[in-house]
Formats: structure tokens, C-alpha cells, sequence
């Protein structure tokens, strides 16, 4: 049963970002703003750092006009495996990228890519048909436009993909609050913009009482 | 068979308000405008209110930036449960909360929260697991922005979670407006600036040839 | 297995117009513009009658805000089953209209209503229990917002109603233009106002080359 | 002084329709949907002949692609000066079209015309120029997009062109509505869908008082 | 010189509401969301209350399809002048509105009403041709389409008309939080709902530290 | 299983464009912008011909206002079958265009057609009941607004149709761009303008460096 | 008098091209789809070409990652001046290029460029303050949002720019069609893909007569 | 002469951040997006920091729900005058706040705050009244609608105030890149996400060829 609630777990769990490089970004991804997009993909990269999930990195043709990973990604994972395909559009087609998640011995499969209804969902249907779990982030991946980027989810949702946010990712690998208070408030202060005017607010009614 | 219609009883049927609390909606959410939403809100509340159905309020950490339930909600349900989580994200997760609703005896879950992917998606999914029947107040519901919105409802529709809209679950309930005319038709004036404004305009037709 | 293609038959089909009164479009529908959504109305109704396709009409309350059924139906079918429910929300509650249905002798559903959510989603769904083959016209449909409808829609695809426009019933009705080409190139000149201009341009060029 | 208050008199205005040919309304209209502007073109015709106001027709081309005026505004105004400028872009630029205005001996010209960057603005910024009082009526005018619309609207504005819309042309010839409440209500009903609800719910209503 | 800072004054200001009658409301005014628009001329309202602000109502065929004035505007001024016009227009056409006006001994006139284009441009452009100041508050009015409410603010604000907001029309008659600090803010509490929460999660978080 | 994932190959994929005809377009398609949908469907063509996929055209009656296929298409492909329907409007139904498909042996097809909810869904739905792996081109094909179109889409990904980009599927026939990596470059640089900028900037920094 | 109607002659006209390099309209432009940004560019290049206009090219660090012109208008003007400023970011700071501008000998200046708000508004309002007549072609110019765009075009009209769209400017230009009415058809029918379907609809009506 | 070219002068300015307060920003601004609008203003904030130009800061009731301000302000700013008004709602009734403006000698005014309609506008227009030279920073300062805003900015538009995007006032205070280019490259990097990306491309293009 391929369509009924599966949970995100720490400990069987690796995010995949797949082709978050800089040229492709600024000639392929208009289905969300550019600050929002910068924000939800280093969010999304946050929280797997945080959760200290492993981190499988994979470039297309780096070395031409797809360009570098964007910079943030490289900055935050020095050390994660970074397979730069000679060629395959399908990760998945890439033996050295598979070898990677087999490496890691996890089962659930977190991508996030550019463009959506290429470099997510080729290798997401992939993993599927082998029996993975596997959870699209919707909002840390990039498309032409809002159309492709629903048909695209579409797609994978009826092939039985699990349709995430990166919040949604965050929230459910941290389970309790409890289990790291402080620690998952910096995760959303630093990548909710609208929730650390909230805790500003906070603060500062705290601060007029002290008064 | 999961997909079919279900039909909501008042005598089968819960309502949960997860997460509704003043700085997650502040910080949040941002697909549906602020009057608009309130107003779908406090629509679904008086919707329970009006039907005498069970309702369950939760919060997550209320003691701090995410705040209180919003104003309206605890008026309404000054003797509802209500639980405070002390760190579960996902509310099914809270002993607390799934015992009140296995108190209350009923097998249909309405859940609205904020936010969409997290709040709702989460304990719906987990009711499904467990065999309920669930219907999540996609408009009483908030989140983000409307592409992650629209993703969390593909996610819970796939999994056997039925969609709907406030004023979907009040006219399932009500089932024959002769079940009490008057009484269905304040509520929906009261939540409807559309409806008020017809019926503004019959009243005056009225009152014309009465001249 | 509910999924896959239905196709609409002449000789199988009816048109239930579910609540089309003129105090529900002025108060509730929001997600079509006014001139879109009463053309896309019309053009359902007149397809139902170009096809000769037995047509059952019903509102709810309409002695009251709810109002009338919108002239140009009534103009259209004045002999038509018209089923004025005393009470009923969903339409499939009240006994009239499902006799007037099973009158027929016809499987095959074609719902347009107002709201989208409630007035087509539960006789749909109600439809779809009873082994009808259903068809939602989803653009001769109206609702708060393009939120509401599109969960609604969800929400009846999985249950296995086919999602429709006008456009595609009466496409697929026609089947072959042969069968009438000009009536029904009135039939779609008549409310496609795009296409009207069109023919407008094409009978303009073969007048040129005449002069 | 350009930009105060100017009266539109029955006595003293002409209306322009300038271009509304098949083909450039097919090709290059897309800043309203196709039904609301069909709609808003026949509003102002129709304004201008429940007024009795003298009417201009011209086009540009017309044996070509451009394609014939659109059907609705022929039958309309079957005796109206029809001019067929023989490659004059600019209106104001053809004798005869200066001639006819010149022959009507007003001084308020009301424009319409597609697309509203050249066809509207040209003759506008032309009829300002020698003196006219010039009133162009955005949204029976029709461009690529809104952005170019509003780029037209904002220089047509700054040299002293007045900016109305149909509704606001009608109402300004009908000043009160005592002069011909009956024709004056035909003509909005039958331009206006929202408000041709409205008065159906007005007279259910006054029909439920008689019962 | 009209273009420049006019400061709104509590002792010279009066408030025109111009036609917010429930048919036109539910026909015409499709600019704002329904909840949105309610609620911003009640704020409007209750602004002029505040302040002790005279006002002006007026009506155009209040006994026929456009209805009486919305529930909420009779109910907060029973007293107010309230202008049935026979048949005007253009409020300024008049004299009795005019005369209201003129009694109130006041020069600045805050003007909302529905539709823009109409029912406030008109009287607003009269009225700066009379030598007031005018300040037409956008979002306490209602038309067709963005773009034609656009456009009549364009025409207003070149004929030298202020454009406000009902939140900029209530700060500048407040001018200073300390001239009744608890009564603004409840005024602004209750229609600002996005605020609202904002002091939820202030006084929560004060709550918190008293604890 | 229909919902798993396909992956189209060269050698078993036949591309379908269904009515892409000058009127057709011009009359009905307004979910994309005019230059977006004149160059995905022109990518898609091109992307077929770069694969050396067999090609089939159709047309709905191309002698009259629904106008020949658009010119890019007739050059692209002067040897592919192209099936004039003499009246058929699901091409389906047309026996010359099921052999034409049957001719190539071919069992995965590829639809592309105007309009989405017809041309596209009709045999799309077919196709798929005749157990063909069918896959429709969303952003190649045109409907009335996005809402029809989306609604076309739920309908045939609940019937087990792909719904792909023309992009996803250019990405899915190269499989490795070491295949032919200047061809394919030049592909995407001709219908990816955002693409062929970052080329550009590419190309310059080179020669930068070069100096 | 600032505002009053300029128009453009091709004697007296010279376009300025203002940074469109291909870094900055990649990293820089979201008002406009890419598609239609591209086309509107080359559209008003081609204009120029079309009607032997002068024309200055600028670029700004064009060495570096704003990167070269983008590719089409080098191909199109190879012979035309090019000024590579080394820093100056207003364009007329930079002596060459106003040079370049008198060289001409002439007083009309339609400037386009990357971004509105810089490179559009500087040069434009620089140019009016020393008596030139300025042409801001909006839709071949691009900015980070419509919001953006619109102040900037606000502030231009406010300063006595005329606001234009490229496809004004070549109907001002060729002032008549007959003064080559093939080569002005071509122009068009190469950047309006919707007019380019007109034309291929009224050729197949021609061609359907003569059989 | 108000309208005309004014440019903003590093020896002349000074930079106005009026009440940009979480809980104003969490509670009223809607027409950016979250992570667009803190972008703006940290954006806008390091701007007079790269360029060493005079910053005020005010707040309005900070010890409330109107909250401190937004944090990246305060931080970048230590020592800035920060005038926290005890109660007046346009800045410039503030004797302070003006003496502080007075204090720098300064006469061009670069104005953003929340909200634009009040914040920005009333201190915009009384500073234009007294005889400054006023620039608004349009997407440094938020407001509930775009509506709102856009009249707002047409309000102080014809009062003679310079609407100005952060990316504008940058670049003209920066003038030429020589004047630092590697630190003003800095600021805009860190600011324009879609800039980043384009130097990471050109970056890597370089490498690219060193190898």
C-alpha cells in the first residue's frame, strides 16, 4: 500500500539534493520567488545539518553553464558524498549515486531538486519501484512555472511519493520539541521570517514587563 | 475502500482545532487573507457550536512565541478539552489528546489547524492509520503559501482523507435546512459577507411591497 | 474499478442543474468571473438541449435569499422535472429528485451546481455509492474561492467522478461533427467568444478573396 | 487646465470604436478574459445607442487579417459612419475619421479601441492635443497584458485623457435615473450578470410577499 | 496648488457613504474578497464613530434591486443624515446631499462608496471643482475589477483627489496615540484581524513571565 | 499497476499532436501566455525530431474556422502522417489515426493537443483503456483557463495517465547528455530563453578569463 | 509642457539599448515570463532595424558577471556604436554615450534597458532634464517585480517620460501601413505569436475559397 | 518644480527606517512576500551602511504590541538616533525625529516604514511640504494590499515625492562601480539572491577554464 502515512525517521532516513546548481536556478526555476527559493532549499539543508541526517549531494555537467552548487549547499556539507554525474539525467541512472544511498543503509528518501518534474521526479519514481520510501519536498524544489510544477507533483503523488515541505520535514523528523527546545527554535527563527518577528515581539512583551 | 463518500453524522463526528494560536498564524500563514481567514475559523467553530459536536483544542508550547489560541476559539469553548502539549508536534503523538477523543466515542475526525503540512497533515494521517474516518477544513486551515497548501491536500487525499471546506462540514451536518431554519440560516450569515448582503436584499424586496 | 475513461452517451445521459439560483451566485461563487460563469452555465444548459438530453432541475429554498433559479435556465427548459427541495442540502436526500433520475432510465450523471463543495461534491458522491457513473462540471460549477473548488475537486476525483468543463461534455456528445456540423458550430459559436471571433476572421477572408 | 472634472453630455459626445476587428482582438487581447470583454465592448455600444449618441466606427485594414469588426457592433449600428482607413494607424491621422467627428459638431470624445496603447491612445493624445475633451474607456480597450494597459492608462492620463470605464460612461449620460428608469435598468441588466442576479432575487422576494 | 498634504482634521472632516447598498455589493463590487470589503467599511465606519466624526449616507433607489445600505452601516448611524435619492447619480447632482454637506460647515470630505468609478468619482471630482478637499478612501470601495478601480483612481488622483486608506484616514484623524490610547487601539483591534493576533501573543507572552 | 512509474524510450515512443491548429489556439487557449505556449509546443516538436521519434499530425476539420496546424509544425514535419479528421473529435475514434499509431508498433504515446480537456484528454483516456503507456504533454497542450486544464489533468492522472512537461520528457528520451551533448545543448539553448541566457554569461566569463 | 503627446518620427528617433546583458536580466527580471521578455526585446530591436533607426548599445561591466549583450541584438546590430562603460552606472554619466546620442543629431530617445528602476528611470530622466523628448519602452525593459516596475513607471510619467510598450512604438513609426505594408506585416507576425495564428487562419480561409 | 530628476547625493542624504516593528510587520504587511520584504530592508538598511549615510531610526509605542524593531536593524545600527515617538503617528509631528533629520543638514529624505499608506506617507508629504527632497523606498516599506500601497504611492506621487526601489537608491548612490566596486559587489550579492547565482555560474565558468 503505497498512498497511506509514512513517518520521516532520524535514523532511517537521507536527504538527496539533486542538481540545486547555480545556472540552472537563474534559467529554470520561476515557480517561486528568488529569496523564498534561496530560503527554503538552505532551510531544508538546516535541518537535515541539524538532525545530522546524511546528506547525499549530486551535480549535472558542473563544469559548464548548470554551473556549481549553489553556495550555501557546498558551505554547510563539505563532507557529504558529491556525485557530479558525467551525464545522466536521472540520478538514479548514476550507479555512484544509488551506491551512496545504499551506502547509508536508509530506506526513506528526502528529495529536493531542480527542476521538479525532471530531477526530483525521475529519481523519486525510481526509488519507488525499488521499494523505497520516498518524500518529495515540493517547496525546496524548483520548476518553470506553478503549472509544471503541479503536474509534476501530481505525478508522483499518484505513483505513491509522499508530498513534503521543508517545514513539514523539519517537524516531523524533530517528533517533540522537547527533544532539543533551543535547538529546533534556531532551526525556524533563522528560516521563518515571519515567525522571528513573532519571537520579537515575544521578547520585547517579556522585556516591558520586566520593566 | 478509503476514497468513497463519507457522510458526516452529528452523532459520529469530533471537531479538533490543532495549533490555532495567535503567533503560528501571525508567522505562518499566508494563503488565504487575514479577514478571510478568521472569518473561516470562527465559521467552523460556531459550525460545532451550533451542531453541539464535540470539540478538542490542542496547542503546541502555548507558553511562548507561538501563543495562545486565538481569542475567539477559547470564548467559544470555555469547557472544551483542552490540551496543552508539552512538545509533541504531531498531536496524535499526545496520550492526552487521542484519549479525548476516544472519550467523546466518535469515529469522525474534523480537523482544521495551522499549519496545513504539519498540524493537520500529520494527526490525519495518523487517525487514518488507525481507522478513523477523517475530513480535513482545507480553508479553515492555513499554511505557507497555496502551492504547499495544495501539496499537504494531495498528500492527505491520496492517503484517504476526505477534503472539504467549512461550509461543506456545516451542510453535511445540517443535512435538511428543516432541521432548524432559523437557526442554520444565522449561522451562515453570520460567516457569509456574501450571503448577509442577499439577504439584506430580499428583506428589502420584501419590505418594498409591503409599502 | 472507478478511475478510468467513461464516455458520456446521448442515449445514457442526464443533466441535473443542482441549485443555479440567483441569491447563491450573487452571495457564494468567487472563483469564475461573472460574464465566465454565467456563459459557462448557459453554454452546459444549451448543450443539454442541442443533445436533446433530458435535463432535471432543482434549488433549494428558493423562497427565500436563495432566490430563484437564474433566468436563462428556466427560459431554456420550462418543461423540465424542477424539484424544489423543501429542506434537503444534498440533493440526493430528497426523493423526487432521485425518482425524476431513475425516471430516465439513464447512468450516466452530469452535475453542475452552486456550491461546488456541497451542491455537486454530495449528490456525486451519493451518485457514485449508488453505481452511477458521474461526470462534474467543474466550470459550470461555482465556489468561495479557487482553494474551495479545487479541494472539492480532489475530493470527488478520488472518489471516482470524472472531472469535466462544458466544453468536454459537450465535445464528447457530439462525437463526430458530422452528426450536426452546423448546429454545432452555432452551439460553440454562441459561448466561446473567442472562437465567435475567429469565425468572424475566417468568414472575413473568404469574403476578401470573393471581391 | 487638463485634469479636473469633465461632464460627459448627451448633447456634446460622440463615441469611437476604433479597431474592434476579429482578428486583433484574437491576436493580441489578453488583459481581459474573453467573455468579460466581449461583454464590456457591447456595454459601451449599446450605452452609446440607448443615448442616441452619434457613433464612429473605423478599422484598420480590414480586409486582411485584421479581420471585420466584430459582429455585434455591425448590427448595432448599421447607418454609423464606418471608416476603412486605408493604412493610417493613428485614427486622427485619416481625414475622413477627423471629418465625421468634425461633422457631428461635438466636442467629448469617448474612446475605445484595441490595442489600447495605439489604437485608444494615439487618437487620444491627438484629440487632446487640439482641443477636445477626450475620455478613453479602459476596459472596453483591450492590450497584450495588463502591464502594457496600465503603462498606456498612466501616459493617456498624465496628458489629460479622462480614464472611465463603460459602467462609468453610462452612468454620467444617465445623470438620474428618472429620465428612463426602465431603459436605463434594461441596459445595465443585460450588461451586467452580477446585477441581473440581483434583481432575480428582488423580484423572488417580491413574488414570496405576494403568495 | 491640489496636489500636495491635506491633513485630515477631526473638526473639518466629514464622512460620505455613498450607495454601499446590499445588491449593489453583492453585484458589482468584485476588487476586494468579500470578507476584506465588510470589514473595511465597517472599519471606515467605526472610525468615523471614534472620532465623533458627522456623516453622511446616501442611497441611490434604496427601494428596488440595489437594496437597502448594508445592516451595518444603519445600525451604527440611526441618527446620520441619510439621503434617499430619487434618481441622481452623481451624489453632488443632489441639493439635499449637498445642503448635508454644506450644514455640517466642513471642507474635507472623506468619500467611499460603490462603485469607485461612479458613486465616488463622480461626487469626488464635483466636489474638488467646488473648492474641497477630497480624499477618497480606496479600500472602503468597491468596483468591477482591479483594473477599472485603477483607473479611477488614476482620474481622481490627477484631479487633485488625496487617495487614502480607512487605516490612513484613522491615523490621521488620531494623529497621536496619547489622545485616547485604550479606545484607538480597541478601534483598531477589531478590524484589523492580522493585528489582532499581534496582541494576542503579546499579552501571552506577558502572561508568561508573570506566571 | 497504472500509477508507477514509465519511462519513455526512443524506440517505443510515438509523439501525438492533436489539433494544434491556428484558430483553435487563437480561439481557446488561455492558460499560458502567447509566446510560453508557441514555444513549448515548438520545444516539443523539436525535441521529437532531435529523438527521431515518429511523428503523428491530426487536424479537426482544418477546412474551416479551426484553421490549419500552426506553421512551425507543417515545416518541422512535411513526411509525418497527418490525419485530417474528416469529423471525429476524439482522434480516436478516427481509424486512420489509430493505425497510424499502430503502423509505428510503438506502444508509448505521447499527446500534446489544443485543448487539454479534449484534444488531449479524449485520447489520452483511450489510449490508456486500450492499454497503451500514455503520457500528456500539460505545458504543450492549451485550455480555457487553468482551471479546466487542471481539472483535465486530476481526470487523466487518476486514470493512469503520465502527466509530463515537454521538458520531462526531452530530459527522459536523452537519458545521458553524453549521448549527444551538443545536440541536445542546442535543443534546450532554443527553447529555454532563461537557459540560453546563463550560456551566455557562461560563454563570457570564459572568454574573461581567456583575455 | 511636459506631458502632452510626443510622437515619434523615424527621423528623429534614436533606441537606446540599456544594459540587457545576460547575467542581469538572469539574475534581475521577474515581471515578464521569459518567453515574452526575450520577444519583446528582439521586437523592439527589430523595430529599430526595420526602420533604419539609430541605435546605441551600452553595456555595464560586461566583463564580469552582468555578462555580454544578450545574443540576439549582437547579431542584429554589429555595426551599431557600443559603449562599454567602466563604471558609470547611469548611463548618461558616461560622456561616450551621450556623445554617441548627439552624434545622431537627434532629440527622441526610446531607452529600454535592465532594470527599469536603474537603468530605464536614470538615463530617462537625466535626458528629460536636458530637453530631450524620452520614450520608456516598458515591456522590452525588466525589474524585480510589477510592483517595482510600476513605481519606477510612475515616477518617469511624473517626471514628463512618455510611457510606451514596443509594439507602440513601431505603430507610431510606420505611421501607415502603406508605406510597406509587407515588411511592417513580417515585423509583427515575427514577435505576435497570436497575430501570427490570425494570419494563419485567414490564409487557410483564402486558400480553402480557392479550391 | 517638483516632478522632475532628483539624485540622490551621498554628501546629502539621509536614511528615514519609520516604525519597521515586528509586530507591526508580523500584523499588516501583506503585499511581499516574507522572506522578499526582510530582504528589502536589511537590503535597503546595508546600503546607507556600505555608503556611511546618516540613519534615524523611529518607533511608534515599541513597548507594546507594536514590538521593537525588526532585529537585523537594531544590530546594524547601534548607534544611530532612535526616536522612540511616545504617541505621534506621523513621525514628522515628532520634534525629535525632525530634530535629528535637522541635525544631520541633510536635505534629501529617503523614506521606508510600515505601513506605506501611513508611516511613509505622512512624513513623506510633510517633508515635501517643508521642502525637502523625498524618496520613498516602495519595497523597503510594506502595506496590507497591493491596492493600498499603489494608492498610496499615486498619493505622494502627485505630491511630488520620488518613488524609489532599494536596488535604485543603491545604485545612485554608488554612481560609478570604480568607486568600490568588490564592496558594492558585496552588497548586492548579499541582497539579490538571483544575482548570487549568476556569480556563481560566472565564477565557476572561470574555473571552469583554468583547469
Amino acid at each position: 500500500m503505497n498512498d497511506l502515512y509514512r513517518r520521516i525517521s532520524k535514523d532511517d532516513a537521507v536527504v538527496l539534493f539533486v542538481d540545486h546548481q547555480t545556472g540552472l536556478i537563474s534559467g529554470l526555476v520561476r515557480d517561486y520567488g528568488v529569496d523564498e527559493f534561496k530560503n527554503n532549499v538552505l532551510a531544508l539543508a538546516n535541518t537535515a545539518k541539524f538532525f545530522d541526517i546524511p546528506v547525499i549531494l549530486t551535480t549535472s555537467f558542473e563544469n559548464g553553464p548548470n554551473g556549481p552548487l549553489m553556495q550555501g549547499l557546498t558551505e554547510l556539507f563539505p563532507n557529504a558524498p558529491m556525485i557530479s554525474r558525467p551525464g545522466q539525467i536521472n540520478a538514479w541512472d548514476n550507479e555512484d549515486f544509488v551506491n551512496a544511498i545504499k551506502a547509508t543503509g536508509r530506506k526513506q528518501l528526502i528529495i529536493a531538486g531542480v527542476v521538479t518534474d525532471v530531477c526530483v521526479a525521475f529519481p523519486a519514481l525510481s526509488a519507488v519501484n525499488e521499494g523505497y520510501e520516498v518524500f518529495a519536498v515540493a517547496d525546496a524544489s524548483g520548476a518553470f512555472s506553478e503549472q509544471v510544477a503541479n503536474g509534476a507533483l501530481m505525478r508522483m503523488a499518484h505513483a505513491g511519493v509522499q508530498i513534503m515541505s521543508w517545514f513539514s520535514v523539519a517537524s516531523e523528523l524533530q517528533r517533540d520539541w522537547r527533544n532539543d527546545q533551543e535547538g529546533f527554535g534556531n532551526l525556524l527563527a533563522g528560516h521563518l521570517a515571519g515567525y522571528e518577528n513573532v519571537i520579537g515581539t515575544y521578547m520585547g512583551a517579556q522585556n516591558d514587563v520586566k520593566k
